[in-house]
């Protein structure tokens, strides 16, 4: 059985790991969005890539749910005591290793997709990693300046890391995705999947930038795979980052039926066979399957039943 | 007044941090080897300069004599545990922000001189820190392969921290010397000088290298100053570091006469008006004023001594 998953960071990761336990068997290829990615003191940063090999490899900080565990900021606090900037972002000292070597690799020419091999090589996440694509995409939100008043954009990680989404976005804004083709092994993946799962991330900056890549909804609106969507909103909240402060940018309602109809029926040129939403959450989906459960991923047995009853609804 | 002192790494270092106290209404000019600089990681390091400025900014383990007080060696254990090479290289994590620093400055377009002066401004060192040269010289080791019994040159850190000078040099070549300058403010400083002082440093592969770059020496000859250099042969040994593997290379004797002959008097075209040896070195050197004092910087006292010594070598 071959299974494709769209994901971001954190909580794609944590789907992951279920998927992979629910179908030991199974070639699992995870695509996952890059739009998250930046250069900081010279060194190129993939967020979500990373998250998830390390979820998927055992080096994550579970309880943070980024990063590496056990870590420490010796370098951070060094830079800032050179007042480098920027000094918001969670420069971790083990991370750092991962970011050095990825950085000597793309300088030295290699595409993404072969430093993230290469870096998933010492990890063994079990499933095949590859970012949605090997040209650079970066998010940027349009925000107002509280300081003159102007409206100028600003990368995703200083929106969120910094500013903790505090600015309201005017829009997001995919820098360079024009250019952008689906990483080698994406259409592939998606051509040969049994199962095509859209983890609970991001809709807007994560799911969304890598359904925006040229070339990957086309790739998905034309696998013989069934697709299922897990909702990231539970109870009209998201669980976990920003979603919030995303889905009214793109008029969607912050709810597992505004999301769904978002994604939109396949029958109707959209994404979803399935949907699956929180047991109390309405969801009416016109020509999707809506699949009421536990969506918590509140344990590794939770996480796996959740996996589980995606690829179920991915069955014929 | 106004001194200039041509130095390299731990020894250099703590000679300046000498020469600062015996003299701290002077205006003090160091003019530090670069051939030990190396690019690892992606990152470009400079030891001889980083210790200078450490060292007489405090942030210098005092016990190693090179990097930083306090080191952890995170990322570069994780840098070994993804099996990226070379793993022989002390990179502390402290260390590590400055290298990160240096890199992104050198990659925008900075010179080394405009770095270094930009890193100092943390350190505070109380001298004016100037790289030899703004371009790359980078000293080669050429040595005979124990594997395949065949020549090859490698660089002067692989010789030194990988096999400890373990490896017959059969030759030291300075990559890129042809086409150094000297950087901005040495030769000035020079010129104004009325004092130069060889630190006690390697004469081959640090104050060699120094005087290796076109236009130093011609400006060291032509200074009004007088000359005074440091033997770092105590007894016939060295007291840090390989110079006794360097010197036989270029025909040198091992002993405080044999580095004061390389060095040579003014009057026939050398460098030294004086040259201070160790009070039980025997040390002919014709046309020099040779003194014989306490070479041992065993405390700052004794190093403050020796600073002081050097400095009245150079009053008419």
């Amino acid at each position: 059985m071959q299974i494709v998953v769209l994901a971001g960071g954190t909580g794609g990761a944590r789907f992951l790991r279920g998927v992979r336990a629910a179908a030991p068997e199974a070639e699992i290829t995870a695509v996952v969005n890059t739009g998250d990615d930046v250069t900081l003191h010279g060194l190129r940063i993939c967020p979500d890539l990373d998250t998830v090999v390390y979820t998927l490899g055992g080096g994550i900080d579970e309880e943070r749910g980024w990063g590496r565990a056990g870590e420490s900021w010796t370098v951070k606090e060094e830079l800032a005591a050179y007042g480098a900037d920027p000094a918001w972002f969670g420069l971790g000292d083990r991370d750092l290793a991962t970011h050095l070597i990825r950085t000597r690799m793309l300088d030295a020419g290699y595409p993404l997709s072969a430093v993230t091999a290469a870096l998933a090589d010492r990890w063994q996440p079990g499933v095949t990693v590859l970012p949605m694509s090997d040209q650079r995409v970066e998010t940027h939100v349009v925000v107002t300046d509280p300081e003159d008043g102007r409206q100028r954009a600003i990368h995703f990680q200083e929106w969120w890391v910094r500013h903790r989404a505090a600015l309201d976005p005017a829009a997001f804004v995919q820098i360079g995705v024009e250019a952008a083709r689906p990483a080698p092994g994406v259409a592939e993946a998606l051509a040969a999947a049994d199962a095509v799962l859209l983890a609970p991330s991001n809709p807007v900056v994560s799911i969304g930038t890598v359904l925006g890549v040229p070339g990957v909804r086309d790739a998905l609106l034309t696998s013989s795979a069934r697709i299922a969507g897990v909702s990231p909103i539970v109870g009209g909240a998201v669980v976990r980052g920003m979603a919030d402060r995303c889905l009214p940018v793109l008029g969607i309602e912050v709810s597992a039926e505004g999301v769904g109809r978002h994604y939109g029926a396949r029958a109707d040129g959209g994404l979803l066979d399935a949907w699956l939403v929180a047991e109390d959450d309405p969801a009416d989906v016109p020509g999707v399957d809506v699949r009421r459960l536990p969506l918590l991923m509140s344990s590794p047995e939770a996480t796996t039943a959740l996996a589980r009853a995606a690829l179920d609804a991915c069955a014929r």
